[in-house]
């Protein structure tokens, strides 16, 4: 390598620096330490080792790119900028203003080359293990022998924070045994975080411990040394069977003469007078900023000729394999466009059988299996309660280092990173993924349930054992104020049915929905099927809301519930009418979906004039006021369930059709 | 070791495998498997390896006892029946029935010997690491050359699922880094979970991960060998100085003709059959059920007055203690029993400059250190937030593994298992942990919140940068359902206070508060610190909801606001005011100690008569409806936030008094 392109390498890795701490001393408020730390390693990634092509960030065999430490943000907006991305130098000097492209973490916009939106910990790094698990499956399903239409890889950045995040050991831990490979992280060792040097609370093996998963391990000792950089990088790819964590000694806020090394230079701008003794320090021209030497746009113009050569070389190998598997062509084509039918309704088993009871999470259990023959798209699993939360597809086999068409995933008891993964999965795209657990231990994977709300990603979660209906497992396995806290999350929706076919329904909605993910709430315990000649039939469950039983005229009492609550209150309901209370019963399967209806229809369900309102749900009453209204009540539980069987704590805790007609005549008599 | 101690060994843990299957078979419900295979561990510990008074479970210096795989209870009961705690046989035939003392995971009562409440995976093993926290902690506070108050193991039993799940990395690497000794977890190995064999999703080195966080392993190839279980744990005792983990080889549903060794043995009794069956290959009388044979009573009896006589010595020890160490000891007293006074209000800084504005973290801080100045209980830290969640003890140092005394208390990037820890901390008594995180946080250490919740234990979370006002971050780190998802839990009370001067409020009421956990919630931005001559004094803080500003007469508006949105509403009230609205404002602190108070005085804030209301909250509106009424509303925000700083973030979602006034005055028209 001749000095001149030391010299120009070395100036566009400073540039990334510079870049990084302009915009953040601009915006006053960012973090500069990481990008100035790790900038050779995003040079190295954009302009070395990843196939990408700058001019098309969505094509769909390019290496993908996770910044798991997302508050290096500025890290890749400088990269992405140089490498020819649509991110312009005013969206750099925008960075962190009201709807910029450079918001202060990572936001997921694929046109823009980033790939996913990372700032809370260690959620990036599992997010890749599930595009990794999408990708081999998808390649899997269609890759030939000649002609390999997926072939990529996955890089990503993590730091100290997100190893020191539980998340990172459940997700390194089956990225391990699924040998993951073409995963390749680089974990900026700087040894400073926050509160100081990572020696007051950290003192890990990191290699032993990723080499206890299963996982490649290497390691750079000066990131400044490109040479070794562009080695090491060679190196993974000559073993590339599993995935790689590539041990990369940093310094923080490296350039920097009074704050590299320091956590003050991890979390804020350094400052005028720092970021022009840095600049100096690095040769830059301190007098400029947004500074970027024609020589380093020059250099980076090979990459968008380089990756446009990469994308015209894939699709001819797509043309190839369009005339050679015309057939799996036309289902690649409908997987990635999620283009599917709706046959599988006929693969159904009816649910008729008004004397049987089924529980939703067997009915669920069928209609996954239906569905799963038409959609071959669908793919997950649980964490480890397959046969409780019914969700085996019985048509296929096991995902795993062996068999990477399975597409039953064994996520293990890591309902953490069984919810990262099923975001980088639906981000990977092609792929409908979906992970049961019990609905309590939503709370074990809340961090990444949000980001596939914020994300909008099209995520199914089944969680069964919904309430004290779960019976002796006790407290610590019932819900209760798992639907209020889902429900409080924007752009999740929750669908509770209240029997087999609203399942169905449910399984509809979940499939069609779009713009975020959608969490099935089932039972353990057995519920009877609605006659839906009786009562109206379950197709009102797309409005969120529907009366599902009426009476003539204006009611006297309307009872709200969800779920199984909702066959009880029809019971109640029915002893009231025939004691001459006109009784409506209000199927309140999802709060959001409801919400979405027009006025018009809502006030039709819940007619302001009628203010007896009792709601009956098995957890507590947050937010059902919004229904009930002034003058209505609402049977909850507002304590800790405990252990029994079912039918004595629905005595217990007053669920129980004697009940809810003692509080509706309260209600009526008030 | 004569051939009838073998066989009177052999028969004792045999009776803790029949009375385990006996009690799970006659609920019809439980897990078999875990007690069969594990039956050695327990008899081991409770027998041979533990420090313990089955007569007063409370003692202060006993061996404490964690079964983190809490499905497997019936191990638990049973060993605590054979060793004379307070669980009758009729208690154990009473497994998972309604208030019986033998619940189907454990739930905290020290009186019975259980130590904390375990089920969800991995809650206990984190939960340990606390109690050896805390235990080091007054030790190192108490203990002196010549006499140890403190000085006892602590021992755990943990399975696949708890090293599968997240937080058992943060715990195990916190617990290495700080050489927690005497802290020693015996894993369950059976190679078996829920959904088959662990090789389906799990291929971890364990020995190889524990000793990368710097724990002594060792291992158990036959759990069955009690001479071996023997030896090993004097192994474990001679190398004290770090946390250990024992991996011990076990069967599954061990002794059953045909369950052992399969995940059918997991989760359901093993039916009639079975039990006889197994009841007859394990040489137990197949006609009997609940059988104990005398000679394992008899057994047992030594371990009674072994346990006796550990207190009396102990007892011995205090009484010199009390003689040499007066004042210490009347320290130890009052830290045990959470006596402290108020004298530490004398040390704050006052909050009575109006033209300064202070954030409610900066005052938080100065609150804790000058809390800490007189209440030696107070330990804690932050997950690597310190200095932004203003969490420091300035009068003390680091907890560490070199400083045992110091108050600081370094969590590391691990919420999670911070959460649990504290648990561990408050269960074991003499502290009063707090921990701190961003509130956007909360999520990643849900479920050890909720066990909190579940266990009412004394802990305080201080849960800053509680809204959008945090600005620049983004949407990943604003919280927006969070305050609701927190008010949802039952038995945790959350705080928002108003300005620094409610701070001090928040403060005495969390370190006053028993029967659960407080979270405050404090501000990233400055506020504002409201004119108490002018407005209501700050002790309403103390009711949960108070008027904080009020108008002559019956007010034509209410205003209802926490936290920082207090502020802004006490200027549009001023405005609205000023054009003739008669509006009251509404400090709304906290939902749930408003909650408690008397209808009277809530009807006093909110008189029903009042229909116009408008509440402010930086947050979802779920639940607010209850107290805006159907003729009210909310500005609220329903969506994520964004990144930009927080001036631009409050105009743009509504947060200015010019706003506030405009939807007042849609109410007041409607």
């Amino acid at each position: 390598m001749s000095d001149s392109s030391v010299n120009i390498e070395q100036l566009t890795i400073n540039t990334i620096r510079t870049l990084s701490i302009d915009a953040i001393q601009k915006a006053n408020s960012g973090h500069p330490g990481m990008p100035m730390g790790m900038a050779p390693i995003a040079y190295a990634l954009f302009y070395k080792a990843m196939k990408h092509n700058p001019l098309n960030p969505e094509w769909i065999n390019r290496d993908r790119f996770v910044l798991s430490a997302g508050h290096g943000s500025m890290l890749l907006y400088s990269v992405l900028h140089l490498a020819g991305y649509n991110i312009s130098l005013e969206d750099i000097k925008n960075f962190r203003q009201w709807e910029s492209k450079t918001p202060g973490h990572p936001e997921i916009d694929h046109s823009l080359g980033i790939e996913t939106t990372t700032g809370p910990l260690g959620q990036g790094f599992a997010t890749a293990v599930g595009m990794a698990i999408a990708r081999d499956y998808l390649a899997a399903l269609f890759n030939k022998d000649d002609i390999k239409l997926i072939d990529h890889g996955i890089w990503g950045i993590c730091s100290d924070g997100d190893l020191m995040e539980g998340i990172s050991h459940e997700a390194a831990s089956l990225a391990g045994h699924l040998k993951l490979n073409k995963l390749v992280f680089f974990y900026d060792d700087n040894q400073i975080t926050i509160d100081g040097r990572t020696d007051i609370c950290y003192s890990d093996d990191v290699a032993k411990r990723f080499e206890s998963y299963g996982w490649q391990v290497l390691s750079i000792n000066d990131v400044n040394d490109i040479v070794l950089v562009e080695r090491i990088i060679k190196m993974v790819r000559s073993n590339y069977s599993k995935p790689t964590l590539i041990i990369t000694k940093t310094h923080i806020g490296y350039g920097s003469p009074n704050k590299q090394d320091k956590s003050s230079s991890h979390g804020a701008p350094l400052g005028e007078e720092e970021v022009k003794l840095t600049k100096r320090n690095l040769g830059m021209p301190e007098d400029k900023t947004f500074y970027v030497p024609d020589e380093v746009y020059d250099r980076f113009k090979k990459i968008i000729v380089c990756g446009k050569e990469a994308e015209d070389m894939w699709n001819e190998k797509v043309n190839e394999y369009k005339t050679k598997y015309p057939n799996d062509y036309s289902l690649f084509e409908s997987v990635m466009s999620y283009k599917f039918n709706n046959n599988w309704l006929n693969h159904l088993p009816k649910f008729d059988n008004f004397d049987e009871k089924i529980a939703t999470r067997v009915a669920s259990g069928k209609i996954l299996n239906a569905a799963a023959i038409d959609i071959p798209a669908l793919i997950g699993g649980s964490a480890d309660l397959n046969e409780s939360n019914m969700t085996e597809i019985k048509s296929s086999k096991s995902f795993s280092a062996e068999n990477r068409i399975g597409r039953n995933i064994h996520f293990g008891i890591r309902e953490h990173t069984m919810g990262a993964i099923l975001n980088g999965m639906a981000i990977y795209g092609g792929v409908i993924p979906f992970g049961a657990t019990f609905l309590i231990f939503s709370d074990y994977m809340r961090p990444a349930i949000r980001l596939a709300a914020l994300m909008k990603q099209k995520v199914i979660y089944i969680f069964t054992h919904d309430s004290i209906g779960l019976g002796e497992d006790g407290p610590t396995h019932q819900p209760i104020e798992q639907l209020a806290s889902l429900r409080a999350m924007p752009n999740l929706i929750v669908l509770r049915p209240a029997d087999a076919n609203e399942t169905i329904e449910a399984w509809k909605y979940a499939l069609k929905h779009t713009g975020g993910p959608v969490a099935l709430i089932l039972t353990r315990q057995k519920l009877p099927v609605i006659d839906r000649k009786k009562y109206a039939v379950c197709e009102g469950v797309k409005n969120g809301a529907y009366i599902i039983k009426d009476t003539d005229g204006k009611p006297d009492l309307i009872l709200l519930a969800s779920g199984s609550e909702v066959s009880l209150c029809i019971d109640a309901a029915e002893a009231l009418q025939s004691e001459g209370v006109k009784t409506r019963v209000v199927n309140f399967v999802s709060w959001e979906v409801f919400e979405k209806q027009t006025e018009e229809y809502k006030n039709s369900v819940l007619p302001k004039e009628v203010k007896a309102r009792l709601s009956v749900e098995m957890g507590v009453s947050q937010g059902w006021s919004k229904y009930v209204g002034d003058y209505g009540d609402s049977l909850s539980i507002e304590k800790f369930g405990a252990s029994a069987p079912d039918s004595v704590l629905f005595k217990q805790y007053g669920f129980t059709k004697e009940n809810i007609i003692f509080l509706a005549r309260k209600i009526l008599n008030s």
